[in-house]
């Protein structure tokens, strides 16, 4: 078999992406500018697939006092509750959300923890991607190699409202398969790109 | 920026790669074998990601009746029904899924379907993959360059039990990031494991 000559970057030593669901702000199928709902899968999918790739946090985003308190009941179920006992693994997953009101917040947290270094943002579209585009082959090597402290930004419903995207330093392309259809889900979307970022090629390539 | 220098055969030319969910048999957290239930986001989630990359059918693997019933509505709803006139991308996608009662029906269909070849049938799970592993760039080779019929398994529940890795005939290596951890759901599995196959790296990776 032949394999990718690309050299890998040390993948065991300490690196610091971050992920961020955002549910406001972001737009519906017309454009306009919505706040959406936080669902339990969207939690349950992206927190395991994180633990899977060694995500630092997954910082859920939504600025409405309800749906916050909702996300912190089905997290604390599997983080402290009965969901934990019985699923040590989901409770591993769970344990990385952390719920906050914007994404501003997140930011400066993230930077606080950083001694004052703001992170590199880097949104996600299915859209394309201009200007600001950087390919996954080169993030992945900011992330894994300079050990850049990164975070990656994933919309809600029909994506990232523009003063959410404004925030972001980078941008990666869309997921496109054989075709020109690219309707994936957050979740598909959000794993994919992690296995892109984060996942051992090398192994899954050996025989 | 460096490149992975692989030889990309020609994605464009005619496929035949299908993807079955089984809901039957599989195991549960004890090893035992099970029937699981139908739920509306594996639906929903794997046909979306089967329609990106361009996957023939998405075949829904359940004996009980009133499961079929269940995934049937879904579909209909999506494909028939009010859904697909308020979101033909959705319709789009659910009419990749065909319901069926057993692997062994679906293994017969596409072995029909491919002029009496028996389609190369590989599964996947979340464990170590054993004799018959198959890499995925080796995989991908065959789907893309060879055209070789491909049947890719997907269990849910704790995946896929004995008498269906039987009549496998090769398995992928599971998904893993940075550390050990790899409780991925389902639909996160299949979603990377499609984009490994078929994704489009050399756009991806491009700047």
């Amino acid at each position: 078999m032949h394999r990718c000559s690309r050299h890998e970057p040390d993948m065991d030593a300490e690196f610091h992406l971050d992920v961020a669901l955002i549910h406001h702000p972001v737009v519906n199928r017309h454009g306009e500018i919505i706040g959406s709902a936080v669902t339990n899968l969207d939690l349950h999918d992206i927190a395991r697939a994180s633990k899977t790739f060694g995500i630092g946090s997954y910082w859920v985003v939504t600025p409405y006092p309800l749906q916050q308190e909702l996300a912190t009941g089905i997290v604390g179920h599997w983080t402290e509750g009965y969901g934990g006992v019985a699923d040590s693994d989901r409770a591993a997953a769970l344990s990385l959300i952390k719920i906050r009101a914007s994404l501003a917040e997140v930011i400066d947290e993230m930077t606080r923890r950083h001694d004052g270094r703001r992170p590199k943002v880097v949104a996600t579209s299915a859209a394309s991607s201009g200007e600001k585009r950087i390919s996954f082959s080169a993030l992945r090597q900011e992330i894994v190699g300079e050990k850049t402290p990164v975070l990656l930004l994933f919309g809600t419903a029909w994506g990232l409202a523009p003063e959410a995207l404004e925030l972001a330093d980078a941008m990666l392309p869309p997921i496109v398969g054989p075709g020109a259809y690219n309707h994936l889900s957050v979740r598909s979307a959000a794993s994919i790109m992690l296995d892109r970022l984060l996942g051992r090629r090398e192994e899954a390539d050996q025989h």
